[in-house]
């Protein structure tokens, strides 16, 4: 494998330096001026078995991670098609179901949402799929070969998502057992009290279905307040006496924003002793998660993009540096060190969601690397720009020098 | 002047049709047929007086208009600089004031900024502007020499915005008298209970200098809840006995958001009734305004950048859409009339709030358009492409065809 010489970056908005790239991996400080040749500045060349890249000075981060994807539900590269559902839950679940074997073949939606993304230096995704008794694993079997395509650039993991009720649709929680078995990588859920409507019996099942096929959990918890917060304790309590503390995430738990702050202070203390990670998907009509608490009880947090361009929503673009933008901006953020800590979310917030081994920007971390344009990680933040040059397992990907 | 044919452009999104551009405006339909020329589709040439110009399909919006800026305050063009103030409306207002001296002449980094503007196709834009006894119109000279530098291409209506405080900074009130006389366009007030202690006083002083001299009123109110209920209350009786009926704007007005119902409701009516504007730069910290309560009721509305990464806040881009954008996540709008609604906010509303002649995309209108890529109004909102040609007074002033 030729090793990569990238000169002239920035990491994390630090001073310029050059990274070498060996194997796939950061290589050790002092390790880039031996592999040094004496081409010009400003060129990439290849001399022996070195290719050197001229950064610009462009910062350099660690591939940004969306800890909250829809791969499966996306219509981008179709043409715009204008949003058809009502709004309640069951209407945008029955509207989708109706309308989604209209859209084309899962496999090519969501190859070409991951183009996108690895364009845009999104490089690690936690996609939920869904699973119901209609569609069968039909969308896990297409996010999967659209993944296969891209081993190597983007890496997917796959919830087994019961996106129209496991236990309303019966024969689901099977389905999902099956699908884990054919290569998902987690059990997924869906608010088991206001949507799926047992919540002891959603949970029970979801959990021993971990426990029994040694995963992890990831679950959707949109209901509010105290019903909410309930099903946090309830979620706890299962982590803890099944032993899947670091395995389980909520994800959205709306009910951290809306409880009051000593139910909200206990839920975050909850959530820490379990080793709960939370991912949000920085959502407009609810009010933001406490991030700062949540950082600073330990809690692994996580932003994704939920869906882009779907049949819910016609939001999204597939740049990750957007949605880390938004949430910067809806709690408020003004602050360098503030929006800094949003772009960690992005990032190493992320990574530690997924549990991703050898992520970040030190020697002997994986080279998946977002190199953008900025005086500051503030700045890229503010300005998103499109000049990109982004590296996956050490080699260029998207983007020119 | 040269007339332009625009072949195969889509007005709002509707069927693909030729405009023709005489005289700076939008001639009848019809007119256009006529001075087709043979030339080949898919270029731009000048064939005798008729330049074509291929729209290739892209939308046909009238220009954005930012009905909320503060050209004087930003840092555009200048390099990024770390956020220094602290979160406090005071601290805020001292910063500026201490560190503005450093940013380099007023009309430079307007003038940057406005050419942003007209990149991205805002083409009209009201600005408050800072009087203060210590900087005194130094603020409004540069934005008015910005201003003219780029006349013909961007309107840029002025407030004379006491940002330091009215009462609290005596003097400044003669500084706005003076300004207007200088061209400043409106009269500017900023919370004046919670900020300039005395909101009678406050009130009855600009509204007094608005009769005196002939002109609108902008009057920034971040008062929340019933204090800035209240002080609505006082500036709708003020305007019905002043004869000032649509003359006014009320900015931000979060205390539309922060009430009851009731109340609610019935600040909309005495808005409606009158006939005072609205303008909201879709926060992130505050619920959002009943946009279709508004709208519905005949309330003038539009939507602003206020800052663009200034010692206020880093974020602002330039680009309007990106706040017609925000605009519609905040308000939970999925439905294409409801994203379309947020895009009118940010074109006919606010051309409606700065009382713009002959704006729009009807015969007869001032040539002022942006034409972007997109299949539908909702996806151009969506997508903020980057494919645009910007016309300003029936001329190319941005983009390529």
């Amino acid at each position: 494998m030729t090793d990569l010489l990238l000169r002239d970056v920035r990491p994390w908005g630090g001073p310029a330096t050059d990274l070498l790239i060996r194997d796939g991996r950061i290589a050790p400080a002092g390790s880039g001026s031996a592999a040094g040749s004496s081409s010009a500045a400003g060129s990439s060349s290849a001399a022996g078995d070195v290719q050197e890249i001229d950064g610009g000075g462009r910062l350099a981060l660690p591939a940004l991670v969306d800890a909250h994807a829809h791969l499966d539900k996306t219509t981008w590269s179709r043409p715009y098609r204008p949003h058809s559902a009502g709004s309640s839950l069951a209407s945008l679940v029955d509207n989708e179901r109706a309308v989604r074997g209209s859209l084309g073949p899962v496999a090519d939606r969501a190859g070409a949402l991951l183009d996108r993304y690895i364009e845009r230096g999104v490089l690690h995704v936690r996609s939920h799929v869904d699973v119901d008794t209609e569609a069968d694993l039909d969308s896990i079997v297409g996010v999967r070969a659209a993944a296969a395509d891209r081993a190597g650039i983007v890496d997917v993991e796959i919830v087994a998502f019961p996106q129209s009720g496991l236990l309303i649709r019966p024969g689901t929680a099977d389905l999902i057992d099956t699908a884990i078995d054919a290569g998902a990588h987690l059990v997924g859920g869906i608010d088991p009290a206001g949507f799926d409507g047992d919540p002891i019996k959603h949970l029970d099942t979801i959990f021993a279905l971990a426990a029994d096929k040694g995963v992890g959990l990831d679950i959707h918890l949109h209901d509010r307040g105290t019903l909410g917060a309930w099903q946090v304790d309830r979620i706890v309590e299962r982590t803890h006496n099944l032993g899947l503390t670091g395995k389980v995430t909520i994800a959205h738990c709306f009910a951290l924003s809306t409880v009051d702050d000593a139910r909200q202070n206990a839920m975050v203390d909850a959530l820490a002793g379990a080793d709960i990670a939370v991912t949000t998907v920085a959502p407009g009509g609810t009010p933001p998660l406490p991030l700062k608490k949540l950082a600073a009880a330990g809690v692994r947090l996580g932003v994704g993009h939920d869906g882009v361009r779907d049949l819910w929503s016609p939001y999204g673009t597939g740049d990750l540096l957007e949605k880390v933008w938004l949430l910067a901006y809806l709690a408020g953020y003004r602050r360098d060190e503030d929006i800094e800590s949003a772009l960690r979310i992005g990032t190493f917030g992320g990574a530690e969601v997924l549990g991703l081994k050898n992520y970040g920007l030190e020697p002997g971390c994986a080279a998946n690397l977002l190199l953008i344009a900025g005086a500051t990680p503030t700045e890229a933040v503010m300005d998103r720009s499109l000049d990109r040059l982004v590296i996956a397992s050490g080699e260029v990907v998207a983007g020119a020098a």
